[in-house]
């Protein structure tokens, strides 16, 4: 079937059940980020392989909402498919809810799949469209046309250690517990997969990038019920499981254990993490409290152990990326080199390092203009091979059993332009002013993501991104509650939590430039004006210097990026050969 | 009666009915910030003369929470009067529901005033105080033994004329219209009294400093509603509005109009604006859509009259600044002056300027030590004379028929510290941050808050207060729904807004800085990247540079300062006598 086939059959569906609008969220039923085969409902209706979008499909009008980050590739990808793009004006903002409210007439009726939609999103739409009386159904349109349709993964999962991840089943469960009843909630759902990895020290190889297992959790102030497809665990983790009070069901089985909540009780349900179908299975009566899940917030505050072993995983991650700078710096114009190819040089670079588990997302490797696509993507359709000359931009990151890493660099490989070297020098003091910020304590992320900015908005530059995401241990290289991004998100940034920092600029078919460390929050001076934190660099990675142009940099920003390469050659040439250390000293000497 | 005869009084009254917990707020039915006299409630119960703060009286506890703003004058305040201060950690967040919510048993039941709450806040209450199913009561407890309560004010209002204020009633009743369409709503309910004041170009002198009239507003697509005390209104004024479509009602009235809309029908109401008693006047099943009422977002954005006409202002309110930097000059350790006598000179300046009608605040003139309490008013008890040294902070606003202006100026008498010049230089540099930052269409508030404190936190310095608020037009000074804080307020600065950008350090015991100018939003550069704004200053007052330490600076910083001190020549040289030009261009002077 064609794209445009598979657009008409779901609108004769449509028809025959007189829907006048059609929803294709990107999500599952645990709304993750990296979606099981099963769940690219998208790709497989439009083409779009993109991570993030909304597909919405009307009798006249099919559209594929997508961010910035998207805009280039989705252009490409849904050419004769039916589909147009529909440029988001804000990342993460579901703006089509505002294009139906003013497309539909009223009494229309509006159908998506609930699995598919977050708690928050399903009120949402509801809300925006209750002036227009707009009627909802849940039905799944892709799935009655998708032939061999993917199963849903079911490889096997594994418990880590305690020691290895600072604390025990137990003490999370006791303070998720001592949450609930704070919060008067009896029952808690949680589907959200990195929660689940987090409460039961649980990993596995479910989707991509995530160490995660497709499940669910319903914790009350007694039990803890994992639903999980029980093959994929050993008859020994069940049993461990089973000792830190925690009993294994189908996967499933959550369903119909929702609707057998007793009437009037009480549910803790984060309406971002979990989906709406879930939701409509409680009981009406039930009193749900729809606040972040409180695993969510734990997770984010590294423990010791988390911190300790970070530190040392970022030693070997950048021992890796020093290999590959020296191999792409000793190689190019010699041997062939092509995105692809180099990303998977960088691949095998982290996978000779103790306890490498994969990548952590899917490497972007982007040269010359591929570098100005936020989120690009080698195919062996778009690759190309890396000359001496131009700008190589890389943003890569590994799973290591100790820890998460991401970290993006931009390699100039020669004859590179003024503006070259000015965007690269302008996007590194952005990173240094982010990474050098003091701030007291209760300060939010969008914070953090103006004075990052500030450098940029001073040369009327900005990127259509965040600054700075959340990053997990040896788990999701995505995750909340916090972030550094211009929206009004009202969490702060505490002691303990990981983020990226990741400014870029990025000139459409001329180059892009990003550079990103990640960082961890520590406590700084106290005084009569405030408790203050600070950044710690955890990303021990060197940065090109050939292209700074100092005379746009301040003292302080040279002060740190020096400071940052004596720790980056003390901490990663241990772990080097002798003509890698040389390699090191001069790329990370005093400029 | 003393106060602590009030909360024995109070708490009688509480024992009889059963009552946990009673709250007093500082609100009318307006939820305005000036309260009139028979609303002030908090100072007639506790003593404590501050404009916000709340009381919560339990059997054992007495507590007024109050921000930082506050805490050391209601430490003074409170003294013996049975209450004592709980210190707000966050300016503007009802902390004490929190506490409540821990001190509260089971099944409690909690009293306030819904005239003197606000939607938002009764929803807030009953949503945190639900888990523990506490009861409300509506009780007027301090009205019971307030004997010779104030009368609600009943001065004369008055109608700006259109040519003036650049825009009829009509022409906005019209925008209102069709925001209500957009929302689905068939009525809206107005409470908000400088929302009343735009919408029908309608002023007055109810309350201090804010030149409104009590008053509300029920609008339909078809109908206007003014619910006035009519005696306020000249017989002209009624036939005007009436012209302009708009019925006239008496104050009171709006309580049965709102019990009587038609079932099913929907109702737009602004839940911070409103207060809870008329909320729950309207029928259950009229659908609420609770959203910031459109005129407080079309008010902000001023129209080409009014910054024409606040222009013009800025200039006169510049030279009554200037006349009075010099009369201090000319006169201290001369003269006799103290904090009070030099406000009232200084309201004097301002007084002797075309349009002037009054202050816009109370004149905040703190000496020394007391210019480190933020929001400090100078009583016959604490007022004490200038002399020739330390620091003379001095926060003062005019209302004039054409614009509102607020601004603060911090004048150093002699033999200044190095701490009072670095604390100068720092504070100076901070509102030069805000005042010249670039930033993309779409920032919000806390990005602006964020860059103008960089330079604080630098240091390891903060202040605990907002960097910046809305301000109207001949209306309040402080005005939304833009601000520029730290709280996760997700409104963008729009081109035309005006506001105040007021970086501070407070050193109790020792002095107070802040240096506050008003900006207007206007567009810069259109590239690739985005839309980019920038500020425009509008207030036309030097700063005194003897104190500026110019290495804590950065060269662009004193260009800034070099420009608006040659446009502030410019600008206001013309509107004073020659004496004072000389004086006004020694301070002017670049450094």
């Amino acid at each position: 079937m064609t794209y445009k086939e598979k657009l008409n059959a779901i609108r004769q569906q449509m028809h025959t059940e007189g829907i006048a609008a059609y929803i294709i969220p990107s999500a599952d039923p645990h709304i993750s980020e990296y979606l099981p085969e099963h769940y690219k409902s998208i790709a497989f209706t439009t083409g779009f392989t993109g991570s993030v979008s909304t597909v919405v499909i009307t009798q006249n009008f099919a559209g594929l909402w997508a961010d910035s980050r998207y805009y280039v590739q989705a252009e490409e990808q849904l050419k004769n498919s039916g589909f147009e793009l529909v440029k988001l004006k804000a990342q993460g903002v579901p703006e089509y809810v505002e294009w139906l409210a003013d497309h539909l007439n009223n009494g229309d009726t509006v159908a998506f799949d609930e699995n598919t939609v977050s708690v928050v999103l399903g009120l949402h739409l509801e809300k925006l469209l209750a002036p227009k009386q707009i009627k909802f159904l849940n039905r799944d349109f892709v799935g009655k046309i998708w032939d061999n349709r993917p199963q849903l993964p079911s490889n096997l999962a594994f418990l880590i250690n305690d020691e290895f991840i600072g604390r025990s089943v137990e003490s999370k469960l006791a303070e998720i517990r001592k949450a609930l009843k704070k919060n008067g909630a009896e029952y808690h759902l949680i589907s959200s997969l990195d929660d689940m990895a987090w409460i039961f020290n649980l990993r596995g190889t479910d989707v991509g990038y995530n160490p995660v297992v497709l499940s669910f959790a319903l914790i009350t102030n007694e039990t803890a019920a994992l639903y999980i497809e029980k093959a994929k665990l050993t008859s020994q983790s069940i049993t461990k499981l089973e000792m830190s009070g925690v009993t294994v069901k189908e996967y499933n089985a959550i369903r119909t254990d929702l609707e057998h909540i007793p009437e009037q009780s009480s549910i803790f349900v984060d309406p971002n993490r979990n989906c709406f179908a879930l939701y409509k299975k409680i009981p009406a009566s039930v009193h749900k409290v729809l606040e972040t899940n409180p695993s969510t917030v734990f997770k984010a505050i590294k423990n010791e152990t988390e911190i300790k072993n970070t530190r040392i995983t970022m030693a070997k991650d950048g021992a890796a990326m020093t290999l590959f700078f020296k191999w792409i710096k000793d190689n190019v114009g010699k041997t062939a080199i092509t995105e692809i190819s180099a990303a998977e040089k960088l691949r095998q670079f982290r996978a000779a390092q103790e306890g490498f588990v994969g990548e952590s997302f899917n490497t972007i490797a982007g040269y010359k203009e591929h570098g100005a696509l936020p989120h690009y993507s080698s195919t062996p359709e778009s690759d190309v091979a890396i000359k001496p000359e131009g700008l190589f931009l890389v943003d890569s990151g590994g799973q290591y059993q100790y820890g998460t890493t991401d970290i993006t660099r931009v390699i100039p490989l020669g004859n590179n332009t003024e503006e070259e070297k000015t965007d690269y020098t302008l996007v590194l003091k952005a990173m240094i002013e982010g990474s050098r910020t003091r701030f007291p304590k209760g300060t939010c992320g969008y914070a953090i993501d103006a004075i990052t900015r500030k450098p940029m908005w001073d040369h009327a530059l900005n990127y259509g991104h965040g600054t700075g995401h959340g990053v997990g241990y040896f788990l999701n290289v995505h995750e909340g509650p916090h972030v550094f991004n211009a929206s009004a998100t009202p969490v702060s940034i505490e002691p303990g939590t990981i983020t990226s920092i990741e400014p870029g600029i990025y000139r459409i078919g001329k180059h892009g430039v990003r550079i990103e460390n990640l960082v961890l929050t520590v406590k700084d001076e106290v005084n009569e004006f405030n408790e203050f934190y600070k950044f710690e660099t955890l990303t021990l990675a060197p940065i090109d210097t050939t292209l700074v142009k100092t005379e746009l940099l301040e003292k302080h920003h040279i002060n740190w990026l020096n400071n940052y390469h004596k720790e980056v050659y003390e901490k990663v040439s241990p772990l080097l050969d002798n003509e890698t250390k040389a390699f090191l000293a001069e790329m990370t000497k005093a400029i």
